[in-house]
């Protein structure tokens, strides 16, 4: 025991440049980076170099990443082909008062890419378009009111954050509605009592709480949303910020058998460049112009030059189907670790973005333990959160990675 | 004047890659970058390079340039020592799973920079921040109402746009209250009837609408706001997202003599890469601790290097001094050619965001003519929205301006 204790790692400069971000950040590091929402001290807080699926933090500790920078990183960090269609236009243009010709190049790209897409909107945040979305489905139907998921996260605009956090009032959620996942009678009964008021219903692909279990969607579970949707007039729209590009290029509603009307895309679209977009049926496109939405960057075409390398790879190299392949050999290898050392281990959501549980922990107390030991040990694993794999994520990281699983799961037997 | 009119630019390639932009894109171009709001056909649509004060559009005209990206641009398109921090922290790590040391570095030099900010948070957009301020204002105060001043922009949240655009309902607005600029009669009154109601006033610096006369406040106005604010306990917030960094490098209210609680920066303060702040008294840190708010690419390293270059190569080489002076030789020298071509020009803003208004012409068609005719000879001059002025701006680019604009006199009067 002694000779491993001595390999593990430690998290000093981390820790020392956290005290220092108190003093001028408020919470140091804030949202769904605070090093609150882990282990404190198990876990690194500062990143220095990343390359591939591995990243080094300030103390020189290396990990094999599945966080993936909470979704962004999908074909490795620093991807030299993106890299470089990035600097390109960025030497030649990046924010001037125009667009740059990539912008209607990576439209219609998306256009041709995505089934339901007729049209591409660009912004910077995931929550910029699924607002945005909201607001073309109010001028479509001329309705106000929207359905939401309990605990589906949609970003931080006051419409989807709860009571309770700092700063929101009652009157943010006036014309939301609520409904449980999976609950298709519940939703049916929810608009046939708000019949003709119903703008949209927005959901994410399926449901990926943090420190749940994700939930799948229950068979013809969208099939009978999208039914109801069409039959009421309702636009139909899929959160799938989170999501996108890791279940199929087209929108995880093809990996579900369903039609939306407008889908949310960010995070993985442009591996880590900021960029945002929401893509639409021709029907909305009216509307979409009758709305006011516009941003300082939003127009730069550095990030869309990336998207249009990070798409066009993905497409070309099959990427959903190396992400799946690897995302399999985590969960199974998972579980029959846990098997073999009697802690019980089930494996949720899909392999794009798998997570885990130990069958037997009702508060969690082994899964944070967990996932403190094996991230100390070189393998990133967020105790929370839903994990995210890349195409950058080899048979031979996976093993690396299964190793520190096996290695962790002896040091907690050893200490019960 | 043949030979002069064959020299004229003209657009046809923007032109037709705006036609197949709107095949796929709603509006084309949306936001504040629509060709709709310009003179149709007579400005370019699409950028194809840009360095220092100048750019150049897909048709191959070069511009120099007065909107500078719609303010971003404050050193020079590409402006190497900023480029080479972002490209260097791009190349060690970006858009992880933790922030870069970077981010504290910079949330420190703007808490010495800035003498209301005791602490610093970061976004993407300037309504990140915008939104964010109001959030923190409520948290602290824990009152819900908002006055915000007519006609005053802080991004496209739905609490800040008008009703009457697409998807905005009146509950979005429920807890706004308006003023008119300028009017401290008003606003005491408004404060009165709702005493105890009111969490924070939001304002620009000064009252820079699109189409209209820019106007500075009034003596003693922002002196009267903040003793008001300060004896109700309403939380004063300075939106200086489009100003911010051309006045004055510690805040646009150290050049008009008052102290925020809360200023917002976006758009300059990294020379055009994506990056937003929120700065702080200390009273409101633990406020600010309680909202919920962040995003996939908020903690991304690459602009907060960009940033940190940005305010150091300002701070270091005088930079709102350089644009002073380049602007202030702007605006003399149009309201010069105006009187001596017998068409009165009249110059309104701060130099480093300067606009202008024909005396005489009621329904701006004037402007529009003169801006175009301008543009068409190699100046960029929006004719509706402020201009900005840069440090890339040299004594002989504003000079070969104003030769444009003498040449775009001389062609009206040859018309009238």
């Amino acid at each position: 025991m002694a000779k491993e204790e001595r390999e593990l790692y430690t998290f000093t400069k981390s820790k020392e440049l956290f005290a220092r971000a108190t003093e001028v950040i408020p919470w140091g590091i804030y949202g769904h980076m605070s090093p609150t929402l882990q282990v404190p001290g198990a876990f690194p807080y500062y990143t220095a170099t990343a390359k591939g699926c591995r990243y080094t933090d300030v103390d020189g500790n290396e990990f094999i990443d599945y966080m993936c920078a909470y979704g962004p990183m999908i074909l490795g960090y620093n991807y030299a082909p993106v890299e470089e269609a990035a600097a390109a236009q960025q030497a030649a243009a990046n924010c001037t008062n125009h667009p740059a010709p990539v912008m209607v190049e990576l439209a219609e790209f998306l256009v041709d890419l995505i089934p339901v897409a007729d049209w591409a909107f660009f912004a910077k945040n995931g929550g910029d378009v699924t607002t945005y979305s909201l607001l073309v489905a109010r001028a479509h139907t001329g309705r106000k009111k929207v359905i939401m998921v309990n605990k589906h996260y949609h970003g931080v605009a006051p419409w989807c954050t709860s009571l309770g956090h700092g700063g929101i009032t009652p009157e943010d959620h006036l014309n939301m509605l609520y409904v449980e996942w999976n609950d298709l009678e519940g939703f049916e009964a929810l608009v046939k009592k708000h019949r003709g008021e119903i703008a949209a219903f927005i959901a994410q692909p399926y449901h990926h709480i943090t420190y749940g279990k994700q939930e799948l969607p229950a068979e013809g579970y969208w099939q009978g949303i999208e039914k109801i949707c069409k039959e009421e007039g309702i636009v139909l729209i899929l959160d799938d910020v989170r999501t996108g590009f890791r279940l199929h290029l087209g929108g995880s509603n093809e990996y579900f058998g369903f039609k939306p009307d407008l889908i949310c895309f960010c995070k993985a679209i442009a591996n880590g460049h900021p960029i945002s977009a929401c893509v639409g049926r021709k029907e909305l496109m009216n509307a979409a112009s009758k709305v006011l939405y516009t941003g300082s960057f939003w127009m730069s075409a550095a990030p869309m030059a990336a998207a249009l390398a990070t798409l066009k790879t993905l497409k070309e190299t099959n990427g959903v189907e190396k992400i799946k392949r690897a995302g399999t050999m985590l969960m199974e290898g998972l579980e029959e670790l846990g098997a073999q050392y009697g802690l019980e281990i089930e494996t949720s959501g899909t392999p794009g973005l798998p997570f885990m549980h130990f069958k037997d922990d009702p508060d969690y107390f082994l899964q944070q333990t967990f996932c403190a030991e094996v991230t100390r040990r070189g393998s990133f694993f967020h105790p929370h959160h839903n994990w995210f794999i890349s195409t950058a994520h080899e048979d031979k990281d996976i093993q690396e990675t299964l190793n520190h699983v096996e290695a962790a799961l002896k040091a907690i037997k050893n200490k019960m």
